[in-house]
């Protein structure tokens, strides 16, 4: 895997590279904190009404993790010249993340395709996997649309 | 559109079922805080490099459109008896969030199936689209996959 720099433009991208963004870990007050503005289900707010979840214990919001694996990958600054945003995202969580789980980051390039109404840009398809550490169990995936300059 | 009410089960849900979550407002406080935290994009996080990015202006961050709408469907409670968290998501960002704009939530059921291998539950999809008020151009649709108790 290679390490993350700084694009100036999408041309440098190659189909099938793969970055590593390093890793994150979710500690328990980042996950109860974001469960509290945006997800304030029982089983991602309440370390103790967690235990009677179907997951028998406190467990990051699904969008907790999308946010902190893909601002893992934004903060490198891979993108910080060639992003124009995004257009969509869809998200699998295959299995929980609990409190302290340290996640790795890596990005995959699937799809480069310079558009043709727009000749200033391409339409990128990435997927971006975090993988726990250290057993590498696979906790989400994000393939995310965006579209990047020349 | 139906409001929003406790559920018990998820034999209660119709398919094509609509509620109505009432609305949000996303104001730059909480864009850019959002942005700070997850997703340091200069159209995200600083108003003035806004001004030259493709957008004209500070935007918010996809993500968190997507957590303040999923968060707004949440804490309505509806599925606080039935949630056994989800498994996927599916997001589209069709036009850009300005601060300051409202949107209004609504939830559609799309299906409900009981599941063969664990007769407790159900996997429901269901479709979040969050509209801007007043005009109703679509600003967010989030497709959703979650277990829900009988």
């Amino acid at each position: 895997m290679r390490q993350p720099y700084i694009l100036d433009s999408f041309e440098q991208l190659v189909v099938g590279e793969e970055f590593d963004f390093g890793s994150l870990v979710m500690t328990e007050a980042a996950i109860l904190d974001f469960a509290r503005q945006f997800d304030p289900q029982p089983f991602h707010l309440d370390p103790e009404a967690a235990k009677a979840s179907p997951f028998g214990g406190l467990i990051a919001s699904g969008l907790h993790t999308e946010a902190a694996c893909f601002g893992q990958v934004i903060r490198s600054g891979i993108f910080e010249r060639v992003s124009m945003g995004g257009s969509g995202i869809e998200v699998a969580w295959p299995a929980p993340v609990r409190p302290g789980d340290e996640i790795a980051v890596s990005a995959r390039i699937e799809e480069v395709t310079p558009s043709r109404s727009k000749p200033d840009r391409a339409i990128v398809k990435h997927c971006i996997t975090g993988r726990r550490v250290p057993d590498g169990q696979v906790l989400i995936t994000i393939r995310g649309t965006m579209f990047m300059r020349r």
